[in-house]
């Protein structure tokens, strides 16, 4: 089985999420959140993204991962930061070698329930399901990692 | 004097500028333009950028830089390929201990031009006659990046 890293990025809060995964079956490795202080300059929020993550792939080390895509309809200013964090995290995924596969929330829900319109709730009970966890993964940035882990595997996204 | 980098964000072109600042006068040193391939994954892309304007700062040693924030009014997809890029730039200059300013396309005109109302062209004319060239910079990439440069060090960035 092969480890796989799934991101839901953020830059106040970037969840990740560590399965192993074999082709047809997920097992459960690990879960977290990467928390940044607002009141830092936006270099040491970035900075701190890009060595946590960097934390996470050494100790785990996965190969291959899946990112969730940004989807915002209406407030461009408080996208920008958000994209600026997802370009550090990937850049540091791109650093250990990792392939990297980006998905939206549409692809995630389907991969992960079947259908997308599924909501959030939805995709969390599904991944504590699917995962053989007790508890759905909390907080919700760790749960939607793992949603995103799960349908890089899914989705073919190993080969 | 103390060496001050410019940076204009972009995906396929970011500019860099690097110029001498004293508190008063500053002098051209060297611009450039670090380009990636449109058909590479965006991690190769992303890559790209830190390796290349890493060689830059090893080569010149900023120790502080100014960077332009991104504008967009109406494309918020077209827009976030270019803020992810920014935030790998960023994190290379915190890599490398530099401060970052930030400034709008606005203040680098007022702070360059004297006017927010200024053109690109006379912009890139200002930043030719306040550096002593002969030609204005090319591409306008490098030109608008020696811009953010003498905006940060005309802003008290440096102090």
């Amino acid at each position: 089985m092969i480890p796989v890293l799934g991101i839901d990025p953020g830059l106040a809060h970037a969840g990740w999420g560590i399965i192993l995964h074999d082709g047809m079956r997920s097992r459960y490795v690990a879960h977290g959140v990467i928390k940044t202080d607002s009141k830092s300059p936006m270099t040491d929020r970035l900075l701190c993204l890009y060595e946590e993550l960097g934390r996470v792939i050494k100790e785990y080390n996965p190969v291959t991962a899946g990112i969730e895509t940004l989807y915002f309809a209406k407030n461009v200013s408080s996208a920008m930061p958000v994209a600026e964090a997802r370009g550090a995290l990937i850049l540091c995924m791109a650093k250990h070698h990792l392939t990297v596969g980006e998905y939206t929330p549409l692809q995630i829900k389907q991969a992960v329930v079947g259908t997308g319109r599924a909501d959030k709730h939805q995709v969390q009970s599904m991944v504590a399901l699917l995962l053989k966890l007790k508890d759905v993964p909390r907080p919700d940035h760790a749960a939607d990692a793992l949603a995103a882990a799960l349908c890089h595997a899914h989705s073919g996204g190993l080969s």
